[in-house]
């Protein structure tokens, strides 16, 4: 089956369509059917025919539409928008007798369910990225009671990754000459350490202060994910000196380390599209270039499944379970964050458990902790833990008030990537390696 | 098999890939050998760990590459870049058993070749876009004696069409102001009526013209299609007259119509992706908002296949065989054109066969004169013929003269546009279809 | 006495400067000095030669010039960079003599004082123009208690008048896409209505509202001034109603009126040097173009020197003494504007003595109250009081809690304007007209 | 006279002019009467009312005004906008009176004459600047044969100074990207080594070559000034090697040196408003941040005054005259150029008297020759003379074929250019002051 035939195959299905929604039509009102007719009128002919101005209704239709007809409309576009069964079966038929690439290009195409040209064609229209970035939010929330939506996740998330691929995105600068219309969207996505308002983000934009942001020319206005980066001496060991209000005035001639405090997701529709490994290392190059004293580039960060795992941990019958359960009693309520002694009795404990935490607990080959997972996968090293780095809430709460560094060399990431993927080998510093110990 | 599953597969023929090519890397001087490794590096984790900078190497390794090693290049790409053939049959045979879309994601991602997976993480790199249009031009080149390479070349397709979708295209208004650099490719890619030089492009800027273009953002410098407007007092009859150099300094206050008399696509390598419907008709929405007077769009069109078909018909048993014979015959030679006398002789026959050719020469349901074919295709009306239209040499070839407005009323585009798709029906305006008779 | 001997005087001041300087600059640690022979050296050839890097660093000077040095700095500038006396004499009696062109063009430029070289030599530095807007603020601090510093401040004005001369400023359009740098500069300089953060800004630059600011090139973070308008539907008569953080969606769409509510200078070192009537008549016209719909332009405007008026008022021995006391003692404290009754008793003889003071009193021909003579100097007419229109605080202390639309109608400008400098007529609506009676 | 009676004044003269005016103005076909009559209006009250649109209507008065008009105009603008004679000479008693700084900013106000505000409110308009630069060339033209306009100059380049003050100005790098607008004026304006068209602009453009020109904000598309720069290897020493169309593609890496081979002021009108030195200066800065390997500055310049020199030593009775009549002889066609042995023999003498004419001929303290004094003005060094260094008809005609390279080194600047305003001495290298001999 040809790609041509293909499309009359689509024109053919958006005809039934039509006719299966002919009644309806009758009730033109029905913003729901309307839309519906629409998709199938732009995966055929017309589509071809009308250009974007189809394509401009269905995003219309879709932003008009209620919530509640969201998942309605997921079922619709998953089950009217297959692909051919016959086409498909007589082109897998055809490569099982005789595998030739031309065969496989017969099969790749017949398999490819409409939805994905309907999605491409939405695509067409202004805003039609958008409106697909916010379907697949929708589709997400809607999945975890609907999981026998996943192929049409499957196809978005295949379009998506295609066209947010690492070669279409810009990266920026942001800082105070930023436009509030996106520095207000910063405010609004912190994901990590929470932005006050616009003082606080204004003391983060301070010259002793980078953020770097990845677009798309799609959605010019809408930051994909953002990096918040300090310019200090040495390596942080806690977060709340670095998001104090007070700018040290010559701490960016000073800075030879660059510590990366933040990272944040801006839009949840492009759940599982990964731009943050590719964000971090170019922001390492422009920090380089532009700064060439920099000598160090490193994270401050969280340490989010600790404090969960402390817990199963004390059920177990490891050698760990009484330390652990002594470090959750200790840290029962937070007062003692504010009782020296009581704090440096727990440290070494809780110090010794967290690095084996990091160092070996795992799932799979990857580490457990979702964040060590992130920057170790990067090909980061494990560099430091730092006792109270981060004594909000939040952080007493999830890491034990603990934060760790993770360095980027960049000539060592391939390798530790690597080592992490074949052997789930952690690369670690040797002082974290030590206070790991050496059983598991 | 899950999306994971296909990743690791991808891995392990990229490993394989290696431990083939473990020999010739003793021979790292090889630059072919090297980009070939390299690219299967880009498909494994090392592509993953290494993010855009193996990506760089490739798209450097392409460029390098001297021509004569592109087919040996495109064959590796298509052998060794294919799917796993047992995990294709599984799926399929799974899917035929039940077709349920589960399955049939299962499918589509299984047969879908690791090569657009390659050419996904090629495009990562700066660079990357332009080097896969550059790859698929000398490609296409390839593909004349190499039909094989087919399933390459529709997956190449495939993405490009995906990744130069309309809605990631920018509409670029083109003027005097427009830097040397892109115009210089104007000037280079005018595809009609070639532009002599500076001068000559200077009066095709001027007031009473215009020239739009699209751009895609990862080639913010090189104009994808450009079209040249002229604004004019009634539909335009010669292009001789819209090409002089004098510029009437009252034509665009006084002008009524927006003649578009040349479209030019300037990328072969993305041969097959249309962008020229969407240009023109979004290019006649931003005159109309821009000079409200406008009444009419329309082309000023060649019969580029006129008098081929003149020649085919003379032979044939038709009623048109005497009539074109004589056509042919008095046109042998161009000075005709210079002979009013000769050329009054001469208009009937000729104008008379132009529009049965256009309005009666089929391929298919389709027009047979490849420019008819596009604008009836977008959903034009065939509105006027215009004997002498075009006197250049090029012209008196290809069309005896004659040049044609095809007209653009938005209005009937969409049924224009069916009628012809499905019942193969031109639109002819009243005149038209009066020379062009009733018979076919 | 020709320019380029005008040239040599100044290096000779200069060099006599130097030598007065001489003993000082042994102790080069002092700011002061260092400041005062950087300028000499800048109007010397020491200055054409140097370029740029001088004026640099005089600006660098001012900057680090403690502010107590401040006045100490502008005795220096009028007294050691005035003019040539025996030049000027030699002049002015050349002229006398014989007052032809030419002799007055050597004096025109033997009685321009050195300091205004010195300050269009200070201006080529980058930041020049920045530092010299900055010294006539501090300048006009001082002159309050130096009036003999005078002539130095008439050179700065005029040189500012002359650069910042409207064909120089840029008209921008200022909404939620401008750079935080330059909306926080907003929320600092509003003059009239306090903007009480982000949010409140936020809703004053949403759809239904519009904001404009004139810019310097030289200065291009800097807003000179700016206007804040309401699109509305009929006459605003609130300012409260207007900075209500809803919106009206409906409200753009429906707007037929423009309401100029808040307008504010930015730059204290520029006063005297008139944007505003350019500013309000440049976006009338913007508007005009961009949203055709709207029929009327008007301020909504305080009456900032009513409530002063009535204290005068209440002491005269004219007819209003009586009425001004009464409306006094009502006002006493802001308790009536709560009690409905209190409020409708005060209202017509409140509204009929603001009438009577805007529409009569007068400084000169001009009216007495700054703002009405702002706006009817510009042209526009008092169309209509609007009682309670502003009951902040500020408002009821000032205004009575009355405001007032001047509407701004392009045609009748000029008119207004001469019938007003020449015979003292202000331009009324027929309403206020009768409101303030036929008597002075 | 305060500032506002200067204005009462200028109203009156305004009301004089109109009254003159008056018959004329019932022939109001005439658009010089109409223009005389608009700048009237435009520096009276009518001016301060309509703000823009007057002035607006004088730019377009100017643009449609007759070339045969404009010395009536300069007659006019010179006779009828000067200052209050009465109030001059009163300024001017109580100055000489009491010479107080007060007094003298009464005289400085009195003395400017009226055609200065008329000028500043001209340039409100948008495209007011432009104007004035071009009523400033046509004035200078008309100024050769009506020396009694001098004090209007004398007005308008006192303005255009204050104006087109260096901290106002642009740098802009001009390459491939610009705009052709731009371009083809520097095509047109290119005063040294003329253009030959795109494709010669296009090698001056390349990546071994930089071009860099100042804008004034208020004529964003017209340059001021251009200079072109060569980036190569030692000193350069023919002109013709520079504009070869070759590109050595390992130029740029391996340069150790910039050449300014040419630079071209563009707007006449602005004659004697001096941009040159600034512009060599700060691209010399630039190119040092950007190619930090670049270790010398120098100019290959023409000595356009040596053959006319020449041509007086010889009539002299000094000792070059036998010699400077030799030379004439041998260079009185231009065969010599390609006779190698002609060419040798004349080389020594040449260089010698040319070497003397740059050294020691001196009009004042100054160099006789223009590209010398303005170079060396600037404090450049003389460095080197290149023996047939421009052999094109131009460089033998002007400069025996001779060119010489000023050298720029920053530190020296200062000490130069003192040097020669102060004791006429001019910087030599080693080389050249030999050369010279020690005779004058």
């Amino acid at each position: 089956m040809s790609r041509m035939s293909v499309r009359n195959w689509i024109s053919s299905i958006a005809d039934r369509g039509r006719e299966l929604l002919d009644l309806p039509l009758s009730a033109p009102q029905d913003p729901f059917m309307r839309l519906a007719t629409l998709c199938h009128d732009l995966v055929s002919q017309k589509g071809e025919a009308r250009g974007t101005a189809l394509a401009r209704e269905v995003v219309r239709g879709w932003e008009d539409l209620a919530e509640s007809e969201h998942l309605r409309f997921f079922n619709i576009m998953q089950n009217e928008f297959s692909a051919d069964r016959i086409a498909v079966i007589e082109a897998a038929e055809a490569y099982k007798a005789d595998p030739t690439e031309s065969n496989l290009a017969t099969l790749t195409q017949a398999s490819e369910p409409a939805r994905q040209e309907l999605l491409r064609r939405i695509n067409m229209a202004p805003g039609g990225t958008r409106a697909i970035v916010d379907m697949r939010n929708s589709l997400l929330n809607a999945l975890k009671e609907n999981r026998h939506l996943e192929p049409l996740n499957a196809d978005m998330q295949h379009l998506l990754t295609s066209w947010f691929n690492r070669g279409f995105l810009e990266l920026r600068h942001i800082d105070w000459e930023t436009s509030a219309s996106i520095l207000e969207k910063l405010i609004r996505y912190e994901a990590v350490h929470e932005i006050q308002g616009w003082d606080d983000l204004r003391r983060r934009l301070a010259d002793d202060r980078k953020c770097f942001a990845f677009f798309h020319p799609a959605m010019p206005d809408d930051p994909l994910i953002f990096v918040e980066v300090a310019l200090v001496h040495g390596l942080a060991d806690s977060v709340q000196a670095l998001l104090a209000p007070e700018i040290d005035e010559t701490a960016q001639s000073r800075a030879n380390t660059a510590i990366f405090y933040s990272i944040s997701n801006c839009q949840t529709g492009l759940r599982g599209i990964s731009f943050g490994n590719f964000l971090i290392k170019q922001v390492v190059e422009e920090l380089k270039r532009e700064f060439p004293k920099l000598e160090q580039f490193a994270t401050l960060s969280p340490i989010p499944g600790f404090m969960g795992w402390l817990r199963t941990r004390q059920k177990s019958d490891t050698d760990d379970a009484k330390q652990a359960a002594e470090i959750l009693k200790a840290m029962e309520d937070d007062s003692w964050v504010n009782d020296a002694a009581r704090a440096e009795a727990l440290k070494k404990n809780a110090m010794q458990l967290c690095a084996r935490y990091l160092a070996h607990a795992k799932r799979g080959k990857a580490p457990m902790d979702p964040t060590a997972r992130f920057h170790l996968g990067n090909g980061a090293r494990l560099e430091r833990l730092n006792w109270m780095g981060d004594i909000s809430t939040k952080g007493l709460r999830q890491s034990g008030g603990i934060m760790v560094n993770y360095a980027y060399h960049l000539n060592d990431i391939e390798r530790n990537h690597e080592s992490l993927v074949n052997d789930g080998k952690i690369a670690l510093s040797r002082a974290v390696s030590q206070l790991a110990g050496n059983q598991g």
